[in-house]
């Protein structure tokens, strides 16, 4: 399969990808939804309606929409022939003229956060996170809770606090407790990133309706890349016995590009081996996870370039994005389009593997190199950018870049 | 001060109290907002826009919305206009002729949401209610965790299922854990409510910005009451280290009038005593809580009545609805118009007083009396009601109603 759009080796969004997005440019400040091909976005808000006539009649007004939201409440089957159209017609080699008037460089483009976030939840499903977590504030012996094997544990997050990549955000500031003496406020002095991932829910269920887990086609519409940026000196004062708070919610990071599950879905690999039985409502009956190679960078305010400063990939997952919906939605909660669910932290088994300074810098007992620099924590000035991609028989999908900086204290 | 409106004696809504609501007729299904005065609504998208014309030029259309969202944003001076001109002149005493034909019964109106809820938080700030829960799990040594007295303790909740008074909820199922034997998948038993109050966002904070806990005027709206369902045996089993989720995210009662902070400032009594020194940022140089009177009655499925099953006060809050949000907001989380903050289970010092099943049946170990009827937690078929009112110098106001009924798991 090729595209007549021209993509460069090794780009992020080859035709065997086609995330979407929500983009504006200079010369037309409308939020639009487009698709991501090589280095240009096809602008799915001009092309001919009649292109989805035979799709369902309400596409034109989705893809006029500010965010995907309308998109996204559409199901699997609208979005399946979508992606077939602008396969095998509109980016098909041969198809210049249907849409090369519709295409914008990237470059020029600026990119908006791609959905209105009704509710956002974050899980803790990377098993090698929970576990390293748990040694360093529980010991070796009960560093996994007797619940987590059990359950795919989460929390309520922050919905309205959650940025597109690109958008800087201030050290927070906040309540903390030093060992010797009484809280203090100020700023955050433990500033951290988490390196995960997260999905978007497409279509809702009804308050009181439950996810099966082994049929959530058509209400897991695609992932982005996540920085669940954590303050955590605040966290750790706060945390008990409800969980975090004002060391999460001053900024959440997410890409702007949403890479489908079909794209995903050519990258499967087993689920992990879970470590005892679980209940039915859990239990799948397919692989759903995605061998998806993650990477944290690091670019310090002096610094030109970004440092590598941990790997990580998302089949390190011990529980499943089908697990963590149906779970979810086990008690009736109603899911809603647009709703964003995190992965958690995405550690993998060894050292490099780690996916937040916490776990790289052990508690700030060991430095980690940042170029020709070091850093236990995020120090004020510092971008930090994940990046992911996934390839497969020839085939490689990225996610573009989740992209931060933190600025000092306002 | 009196209006030309009939307002029964004991009625919660006589001219000094005006709530906020957004409700439709059968004739007419639009969803619009109007205030309460007696048994009847003013419908404020109905009156005669030049009405306003010297308020502010927006607030025709901001009455024509379906929620509250908009009028919330415009802040204290442009409640405060409205809320002078709905007393001295709209519903005063000779005005029948400008506004009777725009008065709807309530017994023929809908009540629906207010305002649509962007981000939902449930604080825990009743130090009887904490101290409770604290003796139940950890013992009476340490029943306040030490951060309690120094943080108003906050958690991120479901925006997506909070319900309008009226609005049935089906018992939950989810995932429990019996003592001595593996996790189950079943109908939640342990079924309770939680006895709250909960203010609307009025001007929001933009990112990064924070709410001086003295300057709270623009941002705080109004208030209403809160039932805040808890499944305890999902609770219990989940909600280590991150805290509650499913065993809240189910659904959340709301009642419909927003009482506005202006309304409530006629009861205000002196803040609680602080147990120790707090921060600047949380230190308020002014009263700011509130002398509401609460109950909580019960009506099973086989009984004709509600039965009153405990009472409490606002007043028994430790922390104001001023410092939960310079709190919410101290790291430059940034708040919007509609986002609703829950003030925590509200318990009083006596037995009588408890706003929980949990704590009314002391952990089932004794039984409550409802009518001739019994109950340890709430039972299918139950119906719960909230209710509460501020009395001072002959002025009553109250809040209507906060009820729900549990229906049997689907
Ligand atoms: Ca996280
Ligand atoms: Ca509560
Ligand atoms: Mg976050
Ligand atoms: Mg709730
Ligand atoms: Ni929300």
């Amino acid at each position: 399969m090729k595209s007549f759009v021209e993509v460069p080796a090794n780009s992020d969004f080859p035709i065997q990808n086609l995330p979407y997005g929500v983009f504006s440019t200079c010369d037309n400040p409308t939020h639009r939804i487009g698709v991501a091909i090589g280095e240009h976005i096809l602008d799915l808000s001009a092309v001919d309606e009649s292109v989805w006539a035979g799709i369902d009649s309400s596409l034109p007004a989705a893809f006029k929409q500010p965010v995907l939201n309308y998109f996204m409440s559409m199901g699997r089957s609208v979005w399946s022939a979508v992606r077939k159209t602008l396969q095998q017609d509109l980016l098909a080699e041969g198809s210049q003229e249907k849409v090369s008037s519709f295409l914008i460089p990237q470059s020029t483009a600026k990119m908006h956060m791609p959905a209105k976030i009704g509710d956002y939840t974050d899980f803790y499903s990377s098993i090698h996170h929970a576990t390293n977590v748990g040694i360093m504030f529980r010991g070796k012996e009960n560093a996994l809770m007797p619940n987590w094997t059990h359950i795919p544990v989460g929390y309520h997050g922050r919905a309205s606090s959650v940025v597109v990549s690109g958008t800087p955000l201030h050290r927070p500031k906040g309540q903390k407790k030093p060992e010797d003496g009484p809280p203090t406020y100020g700023p955050c002095r433990l500033m951290d990133f988490e390196l995960e991932t997260a999905f978007f829910v497409g279509k809702g269920n009804d308050l009181g309706d439950s996810v099966n887990v082994n049929d959530t086609g058509d209400h897991i519409f695609g992932m982005v890349l996540m920085n669940d940026w954590s303050a955590r000196d605040i966290q750790k004062w706060e945390y008990v016995p409800l969980g975090p708070f004002l060391g999460k919610n001053f900024g959440t990071t997410i890409s702007p590009w949403v890479v489908t599950m079909e794209a995903m879905e050519q990258f499967i690999v087993p689920n992990m081996e879970m470590k005892n039985p679980i209940l039915d409502y859990l239990t799948m009956n397919k692989d759903y996870n995605f061998d998806l190679n993650l990477a944290v960078s690091i670019k310090g305010e002096n610094q030109s370039e970004y440092n590598q400063v941990g790997t990580s990939n998302f089949k390190y997952m011990y529980w499943t994005i089908a697990q963590q919906l149906a779970h979810h939605t086990a008690n009736g909660c109603n899911s809603q389009p647009g709703d964003l669910y995190g992965s958690g932290t995405i550690s993998g088994p060894e050292q490099g593997e780690y996916g937040s300074m916490l776990e790289l810098s052990w508690k700030g007992t060991r430095t980690v190199k940042v170029g020709d620099e070091e850093r236990k924590f995020i120090k004020d000035g510092d971008s930090v950018l994940i990046s992911g991609f996934c390839e497969r028989d020839g085939v490689r999908i990225g996610f573009g870049a989740c992209e931060g900086t933190i600025l000092p204290s306002k």
